[in-house]
């Protein structure tokens, strides 16, 4: 029998007598400190409690898994983890293939910090987009970028998670990773990340020294954190009463604001760029062919798809907006070549 | 002083001690129901272990708060909920409130339902997209769709909450809620929802009998999920460790496939329609204005074009490609036009 117990994140405030029951009972322990930094000594606290002793779990040996298994098939083993216990993958694959083998496994599903950490930080649960992971390699900032991005396009908050290595008690801090996002927007240039975007720093969250800062990336790069770990929230757009919780939750350096409406698609990047072109390059055709029955049809339908096309970027239907600009250009631009004219010398 | 108090998933056995002292101790002890249910056997476990009386706290009493935050600036009160106290957003409301009117807070998390049933189903958490809730009316449904078609398109899996009303009591079904997705493919049409995809129905998680259920839509479509509460994943691209944990830990009843690999961006739809199509239109055209030398020009550009779309769509840069086209549509539609042949009762 494996049990996947998690701590919460409250140290052993937040564990049930019926917890306490079932690791006291337990034949073997194991704690896992490699996903979570837990402190020592909230650790022997617990230990003290339970009156047994836990065996350390590292990275290798969840991943490897034998030790574990072979012990479960005979014994009841219980692996502790911080927060929840299934956040980790490892922990997933764990099961699974304790299941396969036949190894019956059981849960306690525990406060998982990344979930608190929203809240406290006064956000909505709704609104959170794909999560992920800062390294400290600058390579691996391109998808974070990227992530952010999407998520803010969407509206959706983003949660960073900053790499933790419990072998070499690496900590990534948060102005490094700050460092590293601007730099990725250096060279990814979609104006993402500079240095007046609004961020949260979520520290310690759970513990009694928890403390959320909140500001401008230029103020947060003065800030004093103190020890992780750490975590970084790049909101989007705000609800009111987001707003509102960040200013009474938060040590707010500036005030909040909304990320989201400083980032554009670039769809709609293009269409603000191509709609206003094509109306003034149509009005120049319908002057130069004024006289020419013919192509009144031509002149016409580029008229009713630059309409289209507003109407479309109106409801969100991007994709046809720009559709629809390629192709009254074309039309406009078909008019302008068969008179001799370089469409591309002019200002489209 | 007012406690928020996450009392977790799985009732009492899921309660610190730490937290039974802190209700026993309260001066009023509020227990809302209404964002998640919780079980009338598991509340009077809980009274009788604290031998205290709680007080039903409704929607209307949580949202409106005057007399939570009356009882709370002269008392130790405590607000009870099902799950993480901070997923319902008129918590953190409440808890801003209190702060402005200068009442200290506290607060206990508990395991999130929505954040134990990831793991649970063997997803993996990083992979999480935006959740969404599915109300009964089918006009919600579209922004429930747009959010499934938005996580698939990026790999994330989707979390679909059913709608909860305490006041009556209704959940909304599984099955009714598929009904309403396959309406709703009906209406958009944008192949995000069929028979065929693959989900997954979580029952309540954390419980003694809770269930997890597999498969396409159309074996869910005859499935016994059992009592409410019900949440739906419909999971986008899956790790292979995310597919053998599916196989394992959900009752599948058909193997786990991958709903991304089979959606198009809209962009995407939209140049595997009108690529071939503009290239079949030039064609024609050009034999039709093979004499005309007035026109090559345009021709010409209608060519590089299709080429640049093309060239586009393989570097990823779809929005680009859109535009070109259009553009090249346009260009081949204004030859078409001035001949007197009406594009639009061709083939394009």
């Amino acid at each position: 029998m494996l049990w996947f117990i998690g701590l919460g994140i409250s140290g052993i405030d937040g564990i049930s007598s019926n917890t306490l029951k079932i690791i006291k009972k337990a034949d073997v322990i194991f704690l896992e400190n490699f996903t979570s930094p837990i402190g020592k000594q909230e650790v022997s606290k617990i230990e003290k409690l339970v009156r047994r002793k836990f065996k350390i779990a590292p990275r290798w040996m969840v991943e490897d898994g034998k030790t574990i298994l072979l012990e479960a098939k005979r014994k009841t083993v219980v692996l502790l983890s911080y927060g929840d216990p299934y956040v980790a993958t490892t922990h997933i694959e764990l099961r699974t293939r304790a299941e396969t083998e036949k190894i019956g496994t059981r849960t306690i599903h525990g406060a998982s910090a990344i979930t608190s950490l929203v809240g406290e930080c006064g956000l909505h649960h709704y609104k959170i987009g794909r999560p992920v992971t800062i390294m400290r390699e600058i390579s691996s900032l391109t998808t974070v970028y990227y992530t952010i991005y999407e998520n803010l396009i969407r509206d959706s908050h983003s949660i960073l998670i900053l790499e933790y290595n419990s072998d070499t008690n690496f900590f990534l801090g948060p102005k490094e990773a700050f460092s590293n996002l601007l730099l990725t927007e250096g060279s990814q240039k979609r104006n993402v990340i500079n240095e007046s975007i609004f961020a949260m720093v979520a520290s310690r969250i759970g513990t009694k020294n928890q403390s959320i800062i909140a500001g401008k990336l230029s103020s947060l790069m003065d800030a004093d954190f103190g020890k992780p770990p750490h975590t970084i929230i790049i909101p989007g757009k705000l609800h009111f009463t987001e707003d509102d919780a960040i200013k009474t939750l938060a040590k707010c350096l500036d005030d909040p604001s909304d990320n989201s409406s400083k980032i554009q698609k670039i769809s709609q990047q293009m269409l603000l760029k191509y709609l206003p072109k094509a109306r003034k390059a149509l009005e120049e055709v319908q002057r130069q062919f004024k006289d020419n029955k013919d192509v009144q049809p031509i002149i016409e339908n580029a008229h009713l798809y630059l309409d289209d096309a507003e109407k479309f970027q109106k409801e969100g239907k991007d994709e046809l907006a720009v559709l629809s600009v390629g192709y009254a250009e074309g039309l406009i631009d078909a008019l302008r070549l068969s008179k001799g004219i370089d469409p591309w010398a002019q200002s489209l």
